[in-house]
Parts: structure tokens; C-alpha cells; sequence
């Protein structure tokens, strides 16, 4: 007898009771400014994921000896984002109450607020390590108050000052780099001073977020809205490889990849290796890293 | 002294005062489901429209004959389908109310919505002609009542039963076309009976809306969801000439092309002679035409 | 608990042992000669399907009323036809052996003869039907007898003189159009004379290939060797549905798409939308339909 | 020992000093108003035609059977418009003289001045037939005088009134088509009385020039400027067929594909096809053929 | 009452009489050798630019807080070189006359000679600082004086020896290699000995030209000669800060964008982003600035 | 009397008598397992190699100094590997046994092998440079022993332990690293100990392959297999100039490019610029150079 179609991340055909790590999608791109396209995200990288072998020679590991299961991509609505965020915060709630740790595969940015709230009321010192080319900071977007442009603010919001960490910024306006000042920890361009962050936060959770337009456009052209400068492939995959080996991660994401923007798949390829690193080096926790 | 960069669709570089039709951009696509980008669509549309000339052999006439004011695109918000509404009929009724037609280039069909509020608040009795490959009819889509794919039974909401006459129908739920019945004339796959309809709505308020998908793909590659089957654009052509010739238009928009799609530019190139088309054939009612 | 991620053809998310017609992809294009990719079009005609509705006006049936599975693709392997072939024969021959008609979805039109292989062991009296711009009936091509510029001749080596009804033709050899002569029936250009075939092959085992090339380029750009002056769109749903409908069809496949070539994603719809048409009008025959 | 790497159009591999044909590409874009690439059209012309077999079932011929040579591209200089032309007239001129017809693919349609100069030289009484979504009759185009937009105005000068037949015109300035007026021939919109005007010019010399943006975009979507409401392929195939079969060609050409704008490649195939039903055509007329 | 659309590049939607920098745009490439497209850049960078925003972090300041006028673009003729060198050198006296610093957004290379000549007539001490990948130093290209390829030879005719600077040089003849010798100043491959060039050219007047090629092509890919292992955008981002900051400019040029090849837009971002830094460092100078 | 239409790599448009070095091209993608488009490489490198210049400033040399013959491509069959290869293997062999120094273009990894095959018989001690992104190590791939994933463990089966040098590998299955162990000498990431090889290696005859993905995805995107995170195109330029200019080079080939994916064209010209500086550093060795 035959069987149904099922499509996951490669190596993550797992089932989801013996999963540590839940995959999910957030297809939404309703607040996008500039180009959409994320929503398309989630299955490119699914599809091109095949591409990748399962084995990382840069941390010795394979996909096949951990547990991971694709859960696929929520059926998120169109034209309110509240009511997506909603949806995100609830299947991150399940996760979590599942003793399993959330990985989303965004979407635009905004999707990071869903999964925050979740994180952060099982856990209320819950941090932020953020990975971004843009500060996110804006109090609102052309009258919006839930925007890609403002959701590390209504991060803030949640957390309150000092425990989000900005890694990458290279753009913003003016008003938001003067408004981070004492309420986040903002590092320009890069990671410098990562590994003293690491350290800091030993032992407390932590939510990662990596907007993948901290890449350099040459490394990761198919975003929405590219800004020259950043950094290198090698860079990001150091950096998450040492915050999901070495924090306490209760719950993760990637976003902004719009694979529409980028022909060669290149983007969609340097996407699906950054998650894959960042499954394997998740795995060395074990137990350890649930909330 | 250098003057400023201004861009307008060809042949209308005109003063609002003197304009008898306004153009207007509404670059909106958040409730798009499959592939969006109409937000793209008024400024390509303006960009290829300069491929075209301003006169056409088919009527003979010649848009630097005319009085059109091209007013440029509104700036509309992400993520919130009711405000950007509410801008679109607050730009419609100032048009009306200065006893010009409006004229919108959209953007996903939604944008109707809001030109239908505005023209319908001015004259009740306004009827709608409806060119489409899709119903538009249904309640909700996926759980929200503002959307692409409901535009037409909102519309109905403020018209009423048998004011929308419905043309080049080819796809849609088999609840949709129930749902049609006495409340809608639906003419399937074309524009069977088109003459019929204009003689009867002789000296009754229009308000003619045409989404480019009614088209065949073929002649229409760029647009969101492409519905084989379609007009020929000779076909569309005809008609929409007619329509703006012989009833009396209190406005009209032209929607869902999404040059995101559509490289070689003909789907552009194809709304922006529609668009000249309609603009000409509009101008024959002179003043008869407003409200 | 969470689901895994299960990717069907819209409609078609039944149970194996409920299906009357059982879909599968055979995503080859080893000896396309000309522009691959056509080893793309199952999972992209997947994608897209869901940009149809389940509803079909032109026959007014719902792909929810009836019972089709979508067993995924096959994993063929690369560099090797025959093997590639054996394996289509044997998942041919599963669905047929279990009494539900097997509907493939190329791949490139070498991929038929896997099927026609099982189908014709079944019933030696099977008959072809065959729609496409060229005539597929080379001997070898640069020296391989297993080809896409080949499959029909091969199928015939199978059937023999007299079973095969080719239409839609515009492109071949010289000496293919010679060859075919007395030993299949060509009709030029178009679907003329279709309403005798099907009337003469009543009762009669038919497997219907559809080679998505005999649609005009204009309809179907994303193929990988487009041949001007093909049929419309509705000229292919037509024939397809008539043939699906009043023969007794056995086995089918839709092949030669290309989604690589078509940024617009028009050609994707087309053959998704064939499918769909196929799929309501193979139903009408319910159990008759079966070997 | 190896061979040259020698790249000819399908079928044309033979001999110039056999040749009743002469091929030769005019890469040439540099007036160009809206999108250029049609520089690129002669190589991706040569490629796209091994998709194409070297029988013509529409006309029973076979490129095998007759004698073509394809001696490359001129190599042209950049923005000089002036000295393209006298390459491109000497080129036409050397062919001419060697009692060849010679078939220039374009680039865009200036080029056609330079072989019409030559031909004209030849035989004074030289008529022209125009295939052109286009009037192409400004005086000038931003002050220039050598453009695609004026290229028939200038070929007019050469010929005088009378002896230009345009077809399949659908877009000019109004002061164009009040110029043609007893000056030129023009058919509006495809091919309507085209056999009368073949018996009229019986005997006559005539260069026939194709720009190929007469075909409707959804068959051509790759040229610098296209014009929604064409005539099909199989139109055209048609009446270049008539033309080159029952006309005394003298020369001709086949201008305006511009690869780069679709991706699918369609254009080039059917640009391709044109050609090939051209050439078959031609040969009818053997020696009569020539000035 | 409604407003035109007007059409700036971010943040310059100041007035002419209070701007101290005039943005106009030459959409040419009509020498263009290899890939044409250059003409869509500066549409392209106005439209991309709105995904900046105004302020910039690596300088902190904000465009808001200086006075730029973006004039739009010229209207160039098609396939006459001279006549569009001529309409670029009006345009850039009439800048300087009026007290301003001309900013051209090229088009190809060759639209640097119309503004060197104005600057060299009002100033004949100018200098240039030539950033590029290729030379520039033929003497002809094809017979053709005027080029992409021979404009900084014929700057030089201008100039005389020993007042251009050339960095980031990959790309040339060996004859051009030569020639260069002791005519100008050539640094290959980077920025190397940059300070002291600017340090030697305190108080001269320069003329800046960035042929954005001079970028590696894995930042900027959509270039009609992409020429591997280029400098990094980092790098000439800080190299035009400091010559924008640092020397008396009297005029500047950023050319050989071309949009057309790079879907992804990630070039035209990289363009808009350098306009950006340069609008910005130039405007610490202030009256000193000009000429 | 005219010409041929001929066409080579620039600057190797010498006569096969006189070559040193023979170019030939094997369009070859038939077991490329993501996505195909190797098959277009040759002629879209000739093509845009007349991007580049003869003269090479890194090695102050010009192909226009040195002897090149372009032999066109091989007409490979498709669908059958095997004979793919024995094709592949005579030519190079034909090559050799003229005293010439086959360059091969490929096509997918896999056309190594028949090369080798040709190498080795004729040198038996010849020892393989193997520059890729990937092990190639695998025994089979979905049950095939000919394939781009096994390619250099087929070839290590000729040649016998150690004679392989790996360098830049980034990916592969767990036990292909474990596989390689002593039997291959496997540099991962970069050019570490380059030096030292090619002094090892000194008089030894070496088959240099270069699969072009070991560069960076953001230096060539256009390649079937993307995995970021490689080497830069000057580190790559850098290290096949040495082994070209010090190594006892018998045979070479430069595969992987996928100019399909890649709509920029930075990737074919990168591709192009590395074979003319393997052309010239290839070039200094002279007579010793060939077998």
C-alpha cells in the first residue's frame, strides 16, 4: 500500500513524540514594506534543504542521530496581523507545553512576536539574542503598531530593558539607535563581544532570533530588503553555532528569506545550512535547554 | 531653474483642476493568498506606459486631447486591510466630491471595497460591472470578511441584490455560484449579453471594476492567480470600451496585474492599454459622466 | 499532537484503500535534449494546485466528491532510463494490481512507456491516445532508443500496428511522418476527428498520454522544446475531458512541463488545472473504468 | 584532427558558393527607446533553432533539401548609428552581387534601412512588404532621424510613394497614420487583402521586412516594445509563407526579438520557426528568386 | 486639491534654489558593448532607495538634515553619442553656474564626459579620481571614439597628464596598461595609497567618477562587464566617504548600474546605498565645496 | 566570399596544428541530482568570455602570446552515461596522442572521469587535483556508480591511494570523510598546504579538475549544488594559476557551472576568467607540459 506525500527538513522525518526539537513554518509576509515573498520561505527551504547532506563536518554531527520533527507550516490568514501572531504564539504554546523546543522558519519578522510571548510567559526572564542588518526599534510603521520595522520593540515590551541583545545592526533611523541606549544592548556590524554575552547569560533562557539579512546581500541576496554590508556566511554560522551550543535556547527562529528575489537559490541554500547547524549544535543540551 | 521629477502615466500630465478623470494608485496586496506583488502594479503601469503612444487607431482620439490628472499612489499602511479602506474611499470622495471620476489603479482586488464605499455613499442606486476570472463572493476567507477573494460580496453587502452584473466568470467554490443566484447576473467564461446589460443601465449610476485575470493567461502571465480559460484582449478591449462609452462610469479601477511575474513586461504593457483604452472612452460622456 | 507535513494535489487528500485513481510524479527528465527541468513539475503542479479551486464549473464536480490519492513521486535515480522505467512499470503495476487507476505526473514523456508497459501486460488490447506537438516516433535518437523523441515508437513496438491515436502533431522527421503511416493514426494540427475515435474505441482499453507541448506556447511556455502553433487551452480541456469521460481510460499521464522556464508560473496552472479536469471526468465511469 | 566550433542556424551548414541564401545577423539595439536586447537575437536565434526539426510539415520541405549558408554576425560598432548602416548595406551588397538573396536577422528594425539601400540600388523599382505592430513612420525621434521609430519613413525616401504595403499596423502617432495617407499602404490590425497585393506585385522585386512585434505578445513576449492585440503565429506562419513563396523576394529580414525579456524562450523558438518557413519558401522560386 | 507624483531619490525632496547638490540622472548605454540595461538605473535607485532610510550609522547623519535636489532625468536622445554628451554637459553647467554640485546617476561610463567637460571649462585644474574595474584608456573601441571603453582616455584629452587617479584597475588591454605609464595615476586591484591622494589633492578641485564595477560582482552582479575579485562594498564605501569628505568636490558621477540583470535588486540597494554615504560626506564641505 | 560562422573562447582562435592546449566542451548534466543546466556551460562561457580581455593582469600575459584551439563541443546522447563517457574519454585521447594538453569544459563533475580515464591509460602514475565544495566519494547514488556524487571515488579506483588531492571540501556524507582517510589527502575548506603539494608533486604528471562550487556561492551562484561558505574567486584564481604555472599539468577540465541559475552572468564570467588564467599559466611550462 502506498503512502502519503510527507515533506520535511532533511533528516527531520522524525515523529513528534520522540522529538527534542519541533520545526514549524510561518508563511507571512503581511507587513512586509518593500518586497514580499517571505511567505514562500518556508518550503523553498524544505525543498532545497535536499541539496544539503544531513552531516556537518564544521561540528562533526549528523541530523540522522538526533530527534527533530517537521511539524509543516501553519495556515496562517491574510490581511490581520494579529490574528496571525495568535496562531504562532499558540502552536509555540503547544511546543513548549510539550517539554519540546520551538524552531520557527519565518516569514517576515513580525512572526518573532508570536513565539516571544510564548516563550516569555512560560519564562519571564526570558532574553533576546537578535541577530538583524535593521534595529527594528520603530514604535510604529505608517501608523502600525505590528510591523517587521517595530517588532523588536514589542519584543521589548514583553521583556522589558536589558535582556535583549542586537548582534549585526547596520540600519535604522536615528530616533532608534538613540532609543536603544540603555534598553538594549546594541552591537554594529558584527558579533564582536558575542562570546562575553555567552557567558553573561549562562543559564538563563533564551530566545534566539536570526533575520537572515544580517548576511552580507552577496551571501544572501533573496531578502526583502537587502542592505550592503554585513556580514559573511562563516561569521553567522560561528555565531548561532555558538548561542544554540552554549545557551540555554527555549526557542528559536530564522527569518525574512523571500526566495522569490533570489533565482540561483543561493539565499534558500544558505538558510537551510544555517538551520541545520543550528539543530545540530541545539542537540548538545539534551534535556537541559526545555523551559 | 530645474523642475522637480514628476511621473504620470503617458498623456496625463495635466492640472487637477482642469482634470476631468484622476488617477490614482492604490499598491496594496496584503490579502493576496497565492503570489503577491500587485503592490508593484501603478508604478509599472506608469513606467511601461510610455511604450505605448497617447493615440489610439481604434477610437481615434488621442489622450493629449483629454484632461486626466495622474495623482500619484497613495501611501497606504501594511498589515491592516480596513485602514487602507478607508484611505482609498477618502482619496475616492475627494475626487467625486470635486465632480471629477475616479480613476484607480490597484493593487489586489480588495482596493474595490473602498472606491465602491465612496461611490455608492454619493449615488445609492450605483450598479457594478464586475469583469473577472474568479467570483469573488465568497463570506470569508479563511476567517477574515476582508479579502481578495470576498471583495464582490461586501460590495453586494452595500449595492444589494441584482445591481452586479458579473462577466468572464471561470472559477470559484460551487457554494459561490449557489450563492450568485438572484443576487448576482453572472455570465460565465465571457461577455455573453454585454450589449444587453449596457442598454439597460442606461443613465443609471456604474461603477466598473475589472480585475486583469479575467484575461487569459496568455496575454496576462503577471498576476497573483492565473486562471486558464480566459478573454482574448481584443475581447477585454471591446468591452471595456463599450462599458466606458455608452454607461454612465462614476468611477473604475483596474486591478490585480503584478509585474513581479511577468519579466517580459506584457501583462504591463496589456493594463497599460487598457487603461489608455478606457481613459479615451470615458472622455466621451464629458460631463454627463460624473455623479 | 502535531501532524507531519503532508503535500497533495489540491482535493486529493483521501485514503489509499478509499481511491478510485491513485496520482503519482516521476520526476525525470534524464533525456530531455533540449532545456531540462521538467523533473520539477510534480512537486511545483502540487504547489500551485492550490491556487485552483476543487470545483470545476465547466463540469460542475468537486474534487471533494470523489476519491483520489496522491502517492508522491517516485525516487528515480539519475543517468540510467532503464532503470528509471522499471521502476514507473512497478508502481503502475501496484495501483493497477489493486484496482485504481494509476494518473502520472511527469517528467518528460519517456516516463510513458514505464506505464504503458504495466498497463499493457494487463490488457493486451490496450490502446493509446496520444496528444502532443511531436511525434515521438524516432528509432534512437544520437543513438539511444530510449527517449523522449522516442516513446512513442517504443510504445508501439508494445502495442502494434493500428492502437495509436496521435493528435495535435506539428513537428517531427520527415521520415517519422512517414513511418507512421499505416501503423498509427495522425491527425495534423488539432483534435479533429477525436469524437469518431472515441465512438470507434468504445469499451475498448485506453491509456491516455498527454504531452503538455501540444498546447501553443502562448498557453504553456514552460516546456522544454516549445513549438509554435499549438491548440488553446480549452481545445486540450475539451478533448481531455471528452476522452476521460466517454472512453474506458486505464492509465494517464499529463507530461513535459517545465516549471523552470516559466517565471510566471501560468504553465503550472494550466497543467494543474488539466489535471483537475481530468481527475472529475475519469470519475463518471466509476468501476468501469478499471482493468 | 578537430574541427572549428562552427554554430550555424538548423539545416544551413552548407557552402556559401553553393548557397542561394545567404544568412548574416545584424546585432544591432542602439536606438532602442524602450527596452533593448535585441543585439542578442541572431545567437539565441541559431541556438533555439536545434528545438526545431528541419522539416516543415506545413509546407512538405525540408531545410536538408536546399541550400542555405549562414555566414555569422557583423561585428558592429556602438552608437553610431550612420556606420551600422553602411556595414550592414555593404554586407547586403557582397551577397547581392554574388547572386544570393540575402536574409538579414535583426537586431532591431533600423537595420533594415541598410539592406533595403542595397536592394534598392540594385533594382530602383524594388517594393517593400512591412509586417509591423508599428507604423515606424516618425520623421524623427528625439531629433534623430535614424531610429526604429522612423525606419519606414526613411525607406520611403528611398522608394517613393506607392511601393510600401504595411500590415498588421496597430500603433502610431495620429500624425503617422495621417501621413501614410497615399504614401504608403496600410492594413490595420493583420493580413486582410495580402493575396490581392501578392498578385498585384507579380514580377515585381520586392524586400520583405517582418518585425516580429506583429505577432500578438502572448506568442512573442520577447521584443522591446510590446503591443497587446496581434495576429497569431500561425497567422504570420501563413503569410510569410505566401509572401516568400509567391512574391519575387529580393531580400528580406526578421527583426525585433529581444531574448533577454523572456525567459521561456518562445519567442526565439517561433522566431526561429518564422525562419525556417521562410527559407523553405523561398526556394520555390529558385532562380527567379534573384535581382 | 491632489498633488503630481513626484519622484525623488530618499530623503531629496528639497527645493532647487536652497539645494547645495543636484541630483539629475542619464539613463544611457548606448555604447554598451556587451550586456545593455544601464538606462533603468537611476529609476531603479529612486524606487530602491525608499528601502534606505535617510540617516546612516556609519557617518550619523541624516539626509533630512541637508538640502538635495533630485531633478530627475534627462531626456536623452537614442544612437547619438555626441548629442547625449552635449544635453549632459548643459545640464551640469547649468548646476555649477547656479552655484551647486552636479550628482549624475549614470547610465554607462560614457556619461562622465559630458560632466567632466562643464566642470574642466569652469575649473581647468580639475582633477579626476576614477573609481573602476577596467581602465577606460582605449583610444577607440571599434572605430569609435566616444565609448564606455575609451571615456577616461578622452577625459584625459582634457585634462592632460598627471590629473587622474585610477584605483581598483582589473581589467584592460595591455596596450591601455601602457599607455597609462606616466599619463595617469593607476592603482590596481584596491584603494592602496589612497590618504595620500587625497592628502595631495588638498584644495584642488576633483571630479569623482565611481563606475560601481569596481565592485566585486558577488555585491554587485547586475553590471553589464561583471570583472571577478573586485573590492568589497565595505571598502568603497569608506573610499568615497573619504574622498567625499575629505577633497574639494566640484562634481561627481555613479554609473554602470544595470538593473536588468540582477533580480534580486541587491545591486541597485548597493548603488543607493553608496549615492547615500557620498550625499552625505559631501555635504561636510558646505560653499567650500564648490567651484 | 564569405565565412563561417565560428565560435571559441576568446582569444583560441588558432589552428589545432599549431595548439599547445585543445579546448573541447562536454555538455553533460544527465546525473546532476538538484538542478540540471551544466549542459549550457561551454557555449555560454565562449560567449561571454568576449567579456573579459585577452591580457591578464595578475600574470602579465595574453592569449593573443599563446596557442589555444577551441574544438567545439562533443555531441553527447543523453540518458546514457556510460557511452557519455566513452565519448569524453576519446577525445581527450585523441588529444594526448597529438602531444596536446586537453582542457575540458564541462558540464557536471561526472565528464571528469572519462577524462582520467584517457590520462591515466596514457601516464599511469598520473596523480589527480581535485579543487570542490564536495567529497564526490560516495560508492553510489541512489544506486548508480556513475555519478557527479562518485565521481572522484571512481576515479581513485583508477588510480589507486594517494595520488588524490582534495582541497576546499565542505560536504558530504559522514562516511565519505571517513572513506577518504589514507586513501585520499583531503584539505577542508580552503587551499591550506597548496605550497607544499605542488612541491610534491614537482615532475609528476597532474590532472587538474576544478569543480567550480568550491568558490563561494555569493562569487558563483550559478552552480546545481550550492554550499556556502567557500573560497574566494581571487583565493581560487590564486591557487589554479600556481598549480597551472608549477605543476606538470597533463589534463584539466572546469566544471559545475550552471549559467541557468544564475540570470546575472557573474558566475559564466567568473567561470570564463579562471580558464584564461589557466590558459596562461598552463602556457609557461611549454613542451614539458604534455604527457
Amino acid at each position: 500500500m502506498l503512502n502519503k506525500n510527507v515533506e520535511t527538513f532533511i533528516g527531520c522525518a522524525g515523529e513528534y513524540a520522540d522529538a527534542d526539537i519541533v520545526l514549524f513554518g510561518a508563511p507571512f509576509d503581511g507587513t512586509t514594506s518593500l518586497k514580499p515573498g517571505a511567505r514562500f520561505a518556508p518550503r523553498a527551504i524544505r525543498s532545497e534543504s535536499f541539496g544539503l547532506e544531513t552531516y556537518s563536518p564544521y561540528q562533526d554531527k549528523d541530523l540522522e542521530e538526533i530527534s527533530v520533527f517537521d511539524s509543516g507550516d501553519l495556515e496562517l490568514c491574510f490581511g490581520n496581523s494579529a490574528r496571525v501572531l495568535s496562531d504562532i504564539e499558540k502552536r509555540t504554546d503547544t511546543i513548549i507545553t510539550d517539554g519540546k523546543l520551538p524552531f520557527m522558519i519565518g516569514g517576515e519578522h513580525l512572526v518573532t512576536l508570536g513565539a516571544v510571548r510564548a516563550a516569555v510567559r512560560r519564562r519571564s526572564d526570558t532574553h533576546i539574542i537578535h541577530l538583524d542588518a535593521h534595529t527594528d526599534l520603530r514604535d510604529d510603521y505608517l501608523g502600525e503598531k505590528l510591523s517587521h520595522a517595530t517588532v523588536i520593540r514589542r519584543c521589548h515590551e514583553i521583556t522589558g530593558d536589558g535582556k535583549i541583545y542586537q548582534f549585526g545592526i547596520r540600519s535604522g533611523d536615528r530616533s532608534e539607535f538613540l532609543w536603544s541606549g540603555s534598553r538594549t544592548h546594541m552591537i554594529m556590524y558584527g558579533f564582536e563581544g558575542l562570546a562575553g554575552v555567552i557567558e553573561a547569560l549562562e543559564g538563563v533562557p533564551v530566545y534566539l532570533t536570526v533575520d537572515l539579512d544580517v548576511l552580507d546581500p552577496s551571501a544572501f541576496p533573496g531578502t526583502g530588503t537587502p542592505e550592503a554590508g554585513g556580514v559573511s556566511f562563516d561569521a553567522l554560522r560561528r555565531a548561532v553555532t555558538d548561542i544554540c551550543r552554549l545557551c540555554r535556547v527555549v526557542g528559536c527562529d530564522v527569518c525574512e528569506l523571500s526566495p522569490t528575489w533570489d533565482p540561483s537559490g543561493i539565499s534558500t541554500a544558505a538558510a537551510a545550512k544555517i538551520i541545520r547547524e543550528m539543530l545540530l549544535a541545539l542537540n548538545t543540551r539534551g534535556k537541559q535547554r526545555r523551559l
